[in-house]
């Protein structure tokens, strides 16, 4: 499996652990089923969606490109039907949670790099591709997102897209700079979990 | 009277309504006459300002086109100065309300098959033209989008996109598409209104 | 100092002002370092990116232009590590947050017409430039937008780009145009302050 078919694998894992995220989320609100397919579709390509319409790329993917739609809709169904058994797979949900961030984040700099965008772009839009639909699903949800209240996830996506666009700039291979990004964001990512790490307040 | 030109007359009639409905909203949130107007204005317009950008139409015609304003201040103005009678009027708020929803779905569905893009945008997007503004409203005012939480309403819409969509997809003559999209995703909203019917929550 | 050279000064000003008080209201959200500087940039330069994404320039200069994000972390860091002087410092902070409304929403004008829009989309882009990016912050920050509740700010945004767009209509010279644009909306948000005015509600 090369790298760039094991990242299109990686991509559509990440856009189904988010559904799931924004499904189960969505539930938990009281949303009908029109409103959990919806958020679980906007949590998974809400920042996609943003960053394409920055990088004039219309249709946005999310929105022209089946696979996306339809693991939303899996997941969603995935969501009602077994939720009791999806809550006891909190583990592996955030597990891909964090691997859906760190590929979504190099990916999303990757993208604006290659369109011959500068690096500020490419970081900024990188993160946001990581972190935009979450943003979205919160805000509609009525919720301060939580993403820029506590945890390291948003800081941990910006270290993705940054490390990606630095090995960029200095020529490295384009599949090693994504293994460098991807694998710096998920341990960051995971230990911040595990330790329990908090950015600080003031 | 062409099927086109009653297709413009429904889509500022559609436009007026959406109007009202914001405007409303606005007022009972005790907004001032400016965000009065805003709401107004991003509940008439913003689904099809979102659709725009979607579709790379650049500036939306929802901000260039002066008719939409023309016809949101004056549906602020109405609401301003006759609430007490607009209130009376309920049911046709709600009968145009449910003719505004089938002709945005069906507008938006078939411009963006017009412009060249695929089925998946075209429904998606015909459901976004006819339900994003009523979202955004929502949010502004704070409240969880009720779109996403009773009745039957964006599925309608969905519903209203994805004939024309298929009609379309079958060769069938626009204008008859048009008007098997609008009637029925009309009479799916008026039905449910009629019946008080929801889509389960879990 | 050339005309040109004092607004581009005085754009910067401006962004730095809007980002200080997106960081001020996140600090009091308690948000994490990260969300703060988040929301100092929305604030700051969300409403720029609304305006570019709808003039189809892409990148939006917010996301491109480094001295906007620049100003933005220097905001941030003012804000954290001296809230209790900046607190102090309020009628500045007003002062200049008076000054950046009045220059964006002329500049926002100013850049859709050069670009060849119609009158229309230059007064309500030149307004959202101004007064978006403050509507972003409270909508994240779970807060009816202040703009659209209370005090003149929005309005007097609408009235800074709808003169400069007379002149240019009149054929006015636009560094004069920018002039009067400018003055009329900071004198009518600075008065509207002064004397403690409030548009009516219903």
């Amino acid at each position: 499996m090369t790298i760039s078919s094991l990242v299109v694998l990686l991509d559509l894992i990440g856009t189904f652990v988010f559904a799931v995220s924004g499904a189960q989320a969505a539930k938990e609100s009281k949303l009908d089923i029109f409103g959990i397919t919806m958020i679980a579709f906007i949590t998974a390509c809400g920042g996609g969606i943003i960053r394409d319409l920055c990088l004039d790329v219309t249709p946005p993917v999310g929105i022209s490109y089946w696979p996306y739609l339809a693991l939303t809709i899996f997941a969603t169904i995935l969501v009602i039907g077994f939720f009791s058994h999806i809550e006891k797979l909190k583990f592996p949900v955030l597990f891909f949670d964090a691997i859906g961030l760190s590929i979504f984040s190099v990916a999303g700099a990757q993208k604006s790099l290659l369109l011959g965008f500068n690096y500020e772009v490419a970081i900024l839009l990188g993160m946001i591709s990581a972190i935009g639909g979450g943003i979205l699903r919160d805000i509609i949800l009525k919720q301060i997102p939580a993403v820029l209240r506590k945890e390291i996830y948003g800081s941990a996506a910006l270290v993705g897209a940054a490390l990606f666009s630095i090995g960029h700039y200095f020529g490295l291979d384009s599949g090693l700079g994504t293994i460098i990004g991807v694998l710096t964001c998920f341990l960051i990512r995971y230990l911040s979990m595990k330790k329990k790490w908090d950015l600080p307040t003031f």
